[in-house]
C-alpha cells in the first residue's frame, strides 16, 4: 500500500514542483495582458453616503459576469492634490479582463444590463477609459 | 543516497502542498486593499509612434521605485466607442500602493523626479484619478 501511495504523493509533488517553478500563478497574471476598462461615476447627490453604498454594492455584483478576471472599486484617495488630481468624482470601478471580447460580452451581459438599469438613477455623469495593457 | 535525496524532496513537496493549498499569492494580493494611482497622458504629438514608445520607456522606470506593487502600462483599447467612453488620450499608467504613503513616497522617489524631468516635453496634457479601494 505505501509504495503506490507515496509514488501518487511523488508524482503529484512533481506536478506541483514545476508549476512552481515555470509558471507560478502570480507570474502568470503579471505576464498576460489585459484590458482595462475604467469607469469613473460623478453622483447625483455627491453628499448621499447612502447613494455611495448603494453604488458601490451594485458594482460589487458585476463581480459574477464570467470575464472579468478582477474587480476593483474605489472612492476618492485622501493623496496630495495636485492640480493635475481630478477629485470631483465619486466612485471608481476597474475592470480587468483577458481580451477585447470578455470586455464586449460583459458589456451586453444581463447581470451588466441589471446594473446599468437598477442603477444609474444615482449617477449624472460617467466617463470611461479603455485601456490596453503594452 | 536515495534516502536523504528523497526525504529532501518530500518535505519540499509538502511546503509547497501547504502553500498552494492555504495562501496561494494571488489570494493574498486580491484579500489586500490597495491604492491606485491612475494617470493618462495626452501626448503633444498623438501621431508619433516614436513619442509614444519614449513615453511607455519612461513609465517603465517608475517600476523599480519600492512602493510600487503593480504598474501596468497602457494605451487606447479598441473597445467599442460609446459615447461614455473618453478615447482622446495616448497613454496610459496604472500605479498600485498598498497605502498612501506608498503613493507619497512614489510622487517624491528620485526615479519619479527623474522620470517627469526627462520625459514631461512628451505630453501636452495630464489627468490624474487617484483612489482608494473599498
Amino acid at each position: 500500500m505505501k509504495t503506490p501511495s507515496r509514488r501518487k504523493f511523488i508524482a503529484s509533488a512533481a506536478g506541483l514542483a514545476a508549476v512552481t517553478t515555470l509558471s507560478p500563478a502570480t507570474a502568470m497574471v503579471a505576464e498576460e495582458k489585459v484590458i482595462a476598462h475604467q469607469v469613473y461615476f460623478w453622483l447625483k447627490n455627491p453628499a448621499s453616503s447612502e447613494d455611495r453604498a448603494q453604488l458601490i454594492r451594485g458594482l460589487k455584483t458585476l463581480q459574477k459576469i464570467e470575464s472579468v478576471r478582477k474587480l476593483l472599486i474605489g472612492v476618492v484617495a485622501a493623496t496630495d492634490k495636485r492640480p493635475v488630481v481630478d477629485d470631483s468624482w465619486g466612485v471608481s470601478a476597474l475592470t480587468l479582463f483577458s481580451d477585447i471580447a470578455g470586455e464586449a460580452a460583459y458589456q451586453v451581459h444581463p447581470i451588466h444590463l441589471a446594473f446599468v438599469k437598477d442603477y444609474s438613477h444615482l449617477w449624472s455623469k460617467v466617463v470611461v477609459y479603455d485601456s490596453s495593457e503594452v
